[in-house]
């Protein structure tokens, strides 16, 4: 990754256009900090090589072509800490819900909140999007303070939502209107 | 439609598999009540002779084999008078959503609350899903009341979730987990 | 299948209309009778598990989808016990063909002969064909007297049609004009 | 059609491998016999441009390619004068259907049956097949007189098989097993 | 294009990544340059709303995905001022093609040259290709000189090549080696 | 290959329609010199059985059908001695590359020289081709001395395009004009 196409958010820290090179990075991240992202994230127990990345990546711009996806890798000094992405993008209806994990090396720094104040000025202002929606497991601390943080309002919680590990979780939903985003 | 599979519910009503012979009929019922159902459905105004709905048809009968979709012609003495589906199924999470929309001539009698336990009963007792899910404008008070008599429990209201004739409509979300089905 | 839907043939017998669900228990149907369904139908050898039979009715609802399938369970008190379908539908030409099968323990009560009769009439006064063919081993005689007993003429004797376990069997022929139909 | 691929029947008459740059003379070979061909063929109206031909032996080879079709040319001195087809291949059971058709000009002179004969000898003795069938408008009686002197055997009259003009015509089915070709 | 994902070539000069947003801006910098950019360009003449340029950029993605197509657009300050892609990627044999276009109030300012380099350094460093090759209109100078200029050697003159405005065009070939790239 | 569709080059030689039931009969004609063909042929290694021979005269022929592809094989005294295609078909440029390959037994008799005319005349005449293409690897005399006996110019040498058995190749292009065709 020479040579990437990014956007920065401050000094240290881009977005960046993810490319199947990235596959193998975005593999190594992951596989160093198991433990922590699988408590909320179901893709990392399969993600057992770069090639489950490369399909996910190629998944992503499958769904960027079609109008449902779009993905961008979070990089802090040009190193890969983590994903955001935009899906249920839905053009009819002008809304989209976003999502987002972080290694746990660089979380506590209030690196996610610029990140989604990025992701949301591009949905908002380039994308025409009239409604980004957070849904948040409702243990997950730091995902919820990061929605508030970034003014979505509180929705409700949406109970047995999402079956992980054989566990049905509830999920708190959390939604930013444009005309709510300054 | 003289040979039609059933499914009764009470002495008149009866949920019917839908046939593709059975779209003309149900276009006469859309199209002999445009002003009642066009309000909370945006298919309305575009259902201007058989051939959508012998579409749709095809759609849901498709999505019924990917396993996303389930569709039923609701009847009352053997005529068609509304439809209700499961839609967004998904089997990994085990739930789905309910979708219904019923004749002016025959609202107002309790037949929708009927229908939506039926449904329930298919989706827990033989598909083995585990909830299900009811989103109602928040302006369609008819049909917020029908989530509350079957039991479904209020999880908020989604601001501006669906945009129909220009304007962003506000929706009342509302979920039933199978274990609190009677 | 606590919730099936259903054309009543008489007080005990009926169609059903598949659902996905019903897969294990056509399954069981089939291996209970194997030395029996096998003489005649080519299926029941790599018939080893409810899977292949899940594929079946999702071919037959697309092939419903497509124009060109019908297939119907036969129950008897609610419980499977055969099958009966309309295939090589061919709209442009207005005619189809009828096959089907029966668990021994339900033969030479008359049953078979009634349910072709009722599919008969779906498929005269349903869905507007004019022909229905019946194509029966010359050795399978209980097959052969129903095609008979419904009125159906012999067209002729069409041999080496079928190569089955090895061996080429003669097909008898019958068809059946809407005109001729009661 | 300066370079075709021909198999040689007798001194002036012959097989060709259709390609695409046919269409235009096999249109116009069509175009100018309509009322002679278009009583027992009915793609003849509405094959009013090469494009349809081209279409017809597209999709004729992709049937190849399937394993369910086989097209040839007719020629006469280099002229087309008419095609004959192996459809419905089916290598499970090793049988295939026979459908042919020549341009009035050439009729009378024992040509089509020369021409059976061969594609009898390819379809039994390259591509393995173990029995033919001809299926006849029962009032065709070149066509008819063609399968009897090939040597098939009448099977039966197959009553309203084929809907053309509006009218339901009756089809003599004739089939010839390996066992029986010269 | 508020947010776009860039690689900087030098203070001005930048590669910009696609995105379906950029579609209207792409035609109206082809629109606002006709008469120029038709000489050597064939899709110019079609080029007449925003429609196609959005269908191109949906192509070259898709192509992304599958490895044969990378498009970048050229940017000054910001605005875009043309295009540049590696085409005929094959990963197996480790080569590519690569095309370019300029609008002409920016040509002969050397950005082309730059540009190039820039995408050689992707494709060597990043991709792992190992040869590129640039065809250029043997009429079109400045496109034969950016080659040069790159260190592209001459393979030779390839004759009548391209047929554009009904006119057979020669077509000069150039390559160079990853070993050779300095 | 009893009956096989023939253009006959001369008295012995003879281009030959590709059918599905020669894909053995090609397979055995690689197999019993592998150590010829696999220097330049890059397929032979995996053609371990008729099967890849039938894929590879499958995929030939989607080809001709989507109009890119179009395969001879090479018969003497009826007995398959090698192959020879048009490929890279581009209607669009009137262009396209001839590829060929024969048996050791059967090189030094100024076999291919004829044939690669016969199939010269077959794109020029027939199917309306302007321009011919071959080519030849650097090392690979005979094969390049057969563009030049068919009057083909030499358009250059180009490096590193192929890559095989680990190492890169250098091709010599030569092309040949439709106005330059005796």
């Amino acid at each position: 990754m020479k040579h990437s196409f990014c956007l920065a958010i401050d000094e240290s820290l881009s977005l960046v256009q993810p490319t199947l090179e990235m596959a193998q990075e975005l593999f190594e991240v992951v596989d160093s900090d198991r433990d922590h992202l699988r408590r909320f994230l179901d893709f990392v127990d399969s993600s057992t090589s770069f090639e489950p990345q490369e399909q996910y990546i190629k998944m992503k711009l499958e769904g960027y072509i079609k109008g449902t996806d779009r993905l961008f890798i979070i990089a802090f000094d040009q190193k890969i800490i983590g994903c955001i992405d935009l899906h249920f993008i839905d053009t009819t209806n002008k809304k989209a819900e976003i999502g987002y994990w972080l290694h746990s090396s660089q979380t506590n720094k209030g690196f996610m909140t610029k990140v989604v104040n990025k992701v949301c000025a591009i949905a908002f202002e380039d994308m025409g999007l009239n409604k980004l929606s957070i849904r948040a497991d409702a243990e997950n601390n730091p995902s919820n303070a990061v929605a508030i943080k970034n003014g979505f309002s509180f929705v409700g919680t949406d109970k047995s939502e999402f079956l992980m590990y054989g566990e049905f979780r509830d999920l708190n939903k959390y939604s930013l209107l444009k005309a709510d985003f300054n």
